[in-house]
């Protein structure tokens, strides 16, 4: 919708929040887009334009970059509908001043590589980025075996991801990786008993914790169930949260590689059929883990929305991937708003791979966020707007900030 | 939203039809609250406040009640954006005079105790209530040994609720209970055959009927499947609905204790994986009986309005628990009204314990309808405000009249 | 809503656009309604009415048409809050001159049925209908053994549906079709071999070709997998799409006869658990077979939202049966606009037995999308009016040409 006078002054002052943006899978080390083609590399249009007809031979390591993007660039006119493509716009606008309306095609390949090139090798073109971003922290996503240095650990907040160590041990690679990491020679050996893993999980954790790191993280099929005896590493998982009190962010409900000849990051979708009823027991068994939880659909986020306002460990966390769109985003952020304890709402995150991202995708929840607390808490009367931008600050900057203790 | 004009209009004509209220809990031989603890003793504000931090200690039975609402008022700020929390509000400002604004905390907490146990204990609390709340009748949910005496059962209307019988029948107590109640000794014995216990079901249906019940009712898990075989009792039940003419609610998909520590009714939750699908052999085995159908999800509410629209004996009842917030009853109601028949739509049911609840629930909703009929039906030109509040009338009174037979 | 300037403006463009219409029932041969009985007997009006409280009796064959046109017209004040009967009114003003209100009855049958005799008997009745309606083509729903003769195939697109061969080849009287459609005799007898099969179908699909066929569909229940070994049939038909070039219709998730004692056409119903992920091979399997898909729930339409952004072969088909309502055409709408390549999409499908039904169906879908588009596109600066015009487009008539070939 066209947002009204109220709308408009909410958004302005929402955009004045520093953001805590408790996920993303920035590198620490090299934050920022060097090229256009590390905007456009972005998943989200690679498999876009894939889609929309534009075959895999562009994509390929050895492709020069900036063919690369003259190919997707060729193929943004069939998606110039998409979210996503307002994302890019929203950059081009930001960070690259493209101010020629609002179709932007192969032909502005060249002038817009160079101009990113320039603008981007800019040395303080990391601070503009936080700064137009209103940005203030980030967490990471981090391999177990990170030495989390090199970095502002108070900037780039540390996050253990889990995905490895839970599905891949089976792999040698993986195996030796966490030996290499713990010092723990045994686990690299199939038959490494518990006590072992024990260990060398306990020391990730306490190397982790030392560095800064102030969450856990796992993505996790639809058809999961957290049973100790079928996943002893994940239940180990969760007993050195509880130990090293982290928060535990759960992602719940993709498969891997469901469209195998996707592009990379591409080939990943869901199964609407899953229920948070599968985590019954470790919200039980578990009270003293929080548990930032994040879904796929809006039938989920309605279990969700319950889930939370049943149990004191689990609270909301973010609008994901397949429903990080405005639709999805609007209609189950209202129902989280009118039915989950204010504290528990953790508002949004990025999931950027480069740090200009947080931006655009921002803006379009905080427009979202604007107009949902004028329609549904404003207007009506159910409060007024300091309390409103109130409640918008919990959820995209303090909710964070207690929730995960930066 | 901000009501316009015409929804505000149409809210006040709505607000003037007298109320058959189809479910509740309500205790007829204690209707009312005495105290505010009777009102945030409700499981909603124990279960919010309990799921945004507080301990359970407030609400132990030998906590003095002022104590255990002092509690609950300290943690009102952490859910004061939710519409349970304007329930409450709206409660206090229509019935406890208070009128400082939208915020309430334990500084509040004597003032309002005082001010509750004074007007509630008016001689003539319960009919204030039935006028403010402009409430005609309320249905009861019964045990099925409640001899339904010493209340007018022309207002309270009694409900059979029949949980105990098809699900803890292996429980002695429930035995001794049905032999109690009906006189059939033999079905205190783990061992009583099918016809011993027919009988007893029959001799409670004429004992319920001959008191004035109009309406049979059962909660059913998300995994219930209404098979003769495995649910014998259920069987029974619902052939004598049909022998009885009783309307059979159906509260389909919750699952108890899934929260087991959670505080008293706040222990439940659902698994959204449940489909209309497993009662297609009730409907079809039974075209006389009527099943007034509730549901917890919106994706459920999608089967109920399509099941509805073909089965003739499946009627739509209510925006139940989880779903009772404003972002789907919207939803839901739009759906219904554009695709099931009018006459087989039971708007809402205020499923309170205490009738000071009636009120701000069937406001919320009586609001919502306003605006649902504003929006697609008569700025739309679908048709005239006076058709529209026939229509209104049909879900808050005279449905309930003839599907119930009151 | 009512509808604002911009969004009436649009509108008024929307319906400039000459529609191709990718899907219906229409019998070539017969095309458009001769009686109100015609109309009325489309079974969203006798299921309604069914469901609404009137017997089956006056359905009989035997009944007189117009006996059976007042029966319905006396059930209509019982349901005269869905779309469905906004689509009849509007069959009504457009066609037979009714412009007395929003009310029709039993009393106003003799006039109605007198006047559309006098008005359908007209010998350019077909014309008019195609062009009050702005209809270019539309597809059909032939049987495999339709002779496809005797018609514009250029006007009328030949379909091949495939319900029967996949899931009615165990009875004598498919095959014995099948043998007589194609000559192979061997393929009448219950132990016909896959060769003999293969070939089998090869002619049909040959036939159909040759005759314009320009789609095969086939409607799935809920629990398909579309798995060689247990529908070899199945694949047979996926293989000669491919080697033909015929897009595949996949309409996912209905339920045959669950209303066992329902109308004709009105005992089928679904069962939402159901997901894409079952698909996921197939769409694997033949990257160059396009699949359109239809799905009964917004829970489905967001996995295909999904699975159609990310598989290149996936595009989105149309609003479904029960998913054909404002409620759900609005929210799908909206996230399919704003995450599914603009290509991918082929907005509306009438679904129509008789062409008087592609106005009604159409009209409303053509106000949803002007709306969807004023709100979410133009007002918000994401495009002007008229690229949104030329989303509008693509979605009721260049998707449809450039997907299927017409």
């Amino acid at each position: 919708m066209a947002a009204d006078r109220l709308t408009l002054d909410l958004a302005a002052e929402i955009a004045r929040i520093p953001l805590i943006d408790p996920h993303s899978h920035i590198d620490p080390r090299r934050p920022t887009a060097r090229t256009l083609d590390d905007i456009l590399g972005y998943h989200y249009y690679t498999e876009l334009a894939h889609s929309a007809g534009m075959d895999q031979a562009p994509l390929a390591p050895n492709v020069p970059p900036r063919d690369r993007v003259r190919a997707i660039l060729g193929h943004l006119d069939r998606l110039d509908n998409t979210v996503q493509y307002s994302w890019f716009l929203d950059i081009l606008r930001t960070f690259l001043n493209f101010h020629q309306g609002n179709r932007v095609s192969a032909a502005d390949c060249d002038v817009l590589c160079d101009r990113a090139e320039r603008i981007f090798s800019q040395s303080d073109w990391e601070s503009q980025v936080f700064q137009k971003s209103n940005l203030e922290k980030i967490f990471l996503t981090n391999d177990f075996d990170d030495p989390l240095e090199g970095f502002d650990t108070n900037r780039y907040v540390p996050c253990l991801r889990t995905d490895d160590l839970v599905f891949h041990l089976d792999k040698k690679a993986t195996r030796e990786r966490l030996a290499k990491a713990t010092g723990i020679d045994a686990v690299a050996e199939p038959g490494a008993n518990r006590q072992e893993l024990a260990k060398a999980v306990e020391v990730l954790f306490a190397h982790f914790v030392s560095k800064g790191a102030k969450a856990c993280a796992i993505s996790l099929p639809p058809d999961f169930m957290p049973n100790n005896d079928v996943h002893p590493m994940f239940n180990l998982i969760v007993c050195n949260c509880r130990e090293f009190k982290l928060p535990f962010d759960l992602m719940i409900g993709v498969n891997r590689r469901v469209y195998r000849n996707g592009v990379h990051q591409g080939q990943d979708l869901f199964d609407q059929r899953t229920s948070l009823i599968q985590y019954a027991e470790l919200f039980n068994t578990f009270p003293d883990v929080t548990f930032p939880i994040s879904v796929l659909t809006s039938a989920q986020n309605q279990e969700l929305v319950s889930y939370s306002w049943i149990f004191p460990n689990v609270v909301v966390n973010g609008h994901w991937w397949y429903s990080n769109i405005p639709a999805y985003i609007t209609h189950d952020l209202r129902a989280r708003l009118q039915a989950v304890p204010k504290t528990k709402l953790l508002g949004y995150y990025s999931d950027a791979y480069k740090l200009e991202f947080v931006l655009p995708k921002y803006n379009m929840y905080r427009r979202i966020l604007a107009q949902v607390l004028a329609d549904d808490f404003v207007r009506p009367g159910v409060c007024g707007e300091k309390q409103a931008l109130d409640l918008a600050r919990l959820l995209l900057r303090e909710n964070s900030q207690r929730i995960f203790g930066v």
